[in-house]
């Protein structure tokens, strides 16, 4: 039950990653200076499809979840660097919610 | 911005209702009367994967997401009736939460 | 025999048009006419996504995979439309393998 | 050229995986002693996510693609020891492409 709690967030917070990442890759593609977003939405592709696979893996209680959380978070690291270098208002939300992500995957993985 | 708030709490109810598959089938498939479970776990698999692609069509705004998700209320329809048949927790929560999923799907492709 | 042979094809032709989706929508983000690459991206990554689920509802032989494919084949359309006004050989190829995953999805949907 | 060629092999046999991944797990949700496919259900179910998301991870040539393919090659080979305890087709067929995928992972690696 404790776990079950645990685990959920976990979920919620990975999916939220994803929603951000999605939007903000969204967001970069209408963006004026599209030039300086080319990493921003390259990375933003890849986290956003980390992250779904990171919450169902964890939703299912998979073996696999604890190894594919330590990459998960170095993709989430990777992404909120690049989203904290622009001002867009959409690419400071998804640095947050990558940071969180990052940081919840380790201590999934830490006090597992 | 009223449009993305709304939007926003469509991609939740999708990767709520994601999560919610995801988890089901796998204690589906723990559950003791398995040959009971053959259907749920079927439909679940399938609509965890229409939730997760129908969260991310909503967060990236894409234009093909009002059609999707007139086939995603359909299928998480078909999900809800078939967990709604059986007494597992797991079962109950995931027919309540396919059940807001369809209703959500719905309500956004009227008011689009 | 003779069915699972006829799905066996399309689960191929939808992974080919995926993979080349997800290679074109990067390709183009590395162009110098970044600009110009704005619709092709959008809509490889969209179109990326639907082929790997057509794919996927097909060899799983999901209740919900006709219906999938009628959409499939729209989006698949408006991925080749964009891509075909492109010179770049990644686009060019992407082109064809969204023309023939769109012809494929409707030959099933027909002969169902 | 010679490394697009290279990583078309690849992906091809990451989606082929999948796809026999996909299928094992619907056909082994049909069989009449379903209790004894219970691991198998849940390893293709894995199997076949960490296999799509290989073949896209490299049809972008994401960076990340190196360190998930290590990752990748444990879960086919555990999915492959798995559908070689049974005798059906769809297991056989699996196991098959569950080790070619795990092979192919790691030539990747070791060749980069």
């Amino acid at each position: 039950m404790e776990t079950m709690q645990h685990h959920a967030q976990h979920v919620q917070i990975c999916f939220d990653c994803a929603a951000a990442c999605e939007h903000c890759a969204s967001a970069c593609l209408r963006e004026d200076h599209l030039q300086m977003m080319r990493d921003c939405i390259r990375l933003c592709r890849d986290c956003a499809d980390f992250c779904k696979m990171c919450g169902s893996l964890t939703a299912r209680d998979s073996e696999f979840m604890m190894k594919f959380m330590v990459l998960c978070a170095d993709v989430c690291d990777a992404c909120a660097d690049e989203c904290s270098k622009h001002d867009h208002e959409h690419c400071r939300l998804c640095a947050e919610a990558c940071r969180r992500c990052a940081d919840d995957c380790r201590r999934m993985t830490v006090t597992a």
